[in-house]
């Protein structure tokens, strides 16, 4: 029990507490009235901090939480041994592509790295016209896009065409100014510090 | 086929991205011998934009993927018809755990919030002494913090003392500093651009 004597004091903090969450919940009630509008959305998630790809399967189990059915491109293919692909590849509603070969300094083959590229797009076309994927996830698509393996008018266009209810999430460093510029919701992953950086390798569950 | 002449300059093309690639490798492999420690990381993802929680769920599905056991604890309850509740609560492994009751501007009570989170915290507390948890999400732990319903001194304290290979990662906005001096990792999600202030609603499978 607090002394007799703080009482009013803790009623007047009560009641400023009230006064602010009350102000705090018109100004949240009157932006959701705004926010009236549905479409299908493109996200793309760059920048270099921890959290791109790892959003997209969250939004992914989401997704599937409710009902929804997805598809998911990885086009730089690090690792085999991803917890992600174990994971939902165990799962109903969701078809996994694999799409690359590795990080394009294992391959140091343009023509190949070029090659796997297009015929990668050519299996995310189907799905971009595919009206009963609801969320499609292209992870790591930056890359192909920046090392010029992909035009990015074709890949603008192809997004553009599709259809009008499909999300699409995009993850990868150095994402165009043209792709962020069509997207509707665009976060930048910033790395304020990483585990990496102390010397910490890369954690399983974590980071892949 | 390009025309003869351009072959000269396209094999040029090809060895110089070689050469880049190659270079790329050897710093890319150094940085990964260098980092060769492995702990329980301490991961925080802050900041304005989208992709936190959603990150989060991600390393869940990562996790579950490689047959590890993960708990979630959920502070604030933004409604009840989530996709990733829907979904993990179905999973084997995962613990889920709803213990805030909404969002602080619902109830307008600093006693009730207080006591809300006092004892959601005591429900964490369990699941940080518990070393069967490899990996623990405490989704929006910072607005109890933000608001003072938490003493950020004893979750600092309870967050060391924690099992030397538990993972935990903590999402919400303003992280407090001393919560970020004690990560491993701390990623800012900057809102670059966000659909909902062009009028977009909440989509289902992306934003819940």
């Amino acid at each position: 029990m607090p002394p007799a004597d703080s009482t009013d004091m803790d009623a007047d903090k009560a009641q400023r507490y009230r006064s602010r969450m009350q102000r705090q919940k018109a100004v949240v009630d009157a932006a959701i009235v705004r926010a009236d509008k549905s479409k299908g959305l493109l996200l793309v998630l760059t920048g270099n901090g921890k959290g791109k790809s790892s959003s997209a399967f969250g939004m992914v189990a989401r997704a599937l939480g409710h009902g929804m059915r997805v598809g998911v491109a990885q086009f730089i293919k690090g690792r085999s041994d991803t917890g992600e692909e174990a994971f939902f590849t165990q799962q109903k509603n969701i078809v996994w592509h694999v799409l690359g070969e590795g990080f394009t300094w294992d391959t140091q083959d343009l023509a190949r790295d070029r090659e796997t590229a297009r015929r990668g797009w050519s299996v995310v076309q189907t799905m971009l016209r595919d009206p009963s994927i609801d969320l499609l996830i292209l992870d790591e698509l930056t890359y192909p896009l920046k090392f010029g393996w992909l035009e990015i008018s074709e890949v603008l266009s192809d997004l553009q065409n599709r259809p009008a209810m499909q999300h699409v999430v995009i993850t990868g460093r150095a994402a165009p100014d043209t792709l962020c510029g069509a997207a509707d919701t665009v976060t930048e992953m910033r790395d304020i510090k990483h585990a990496f950086q102390a010397g910490i390798q890369a954690q399983t569950g974590i980071d892949f």
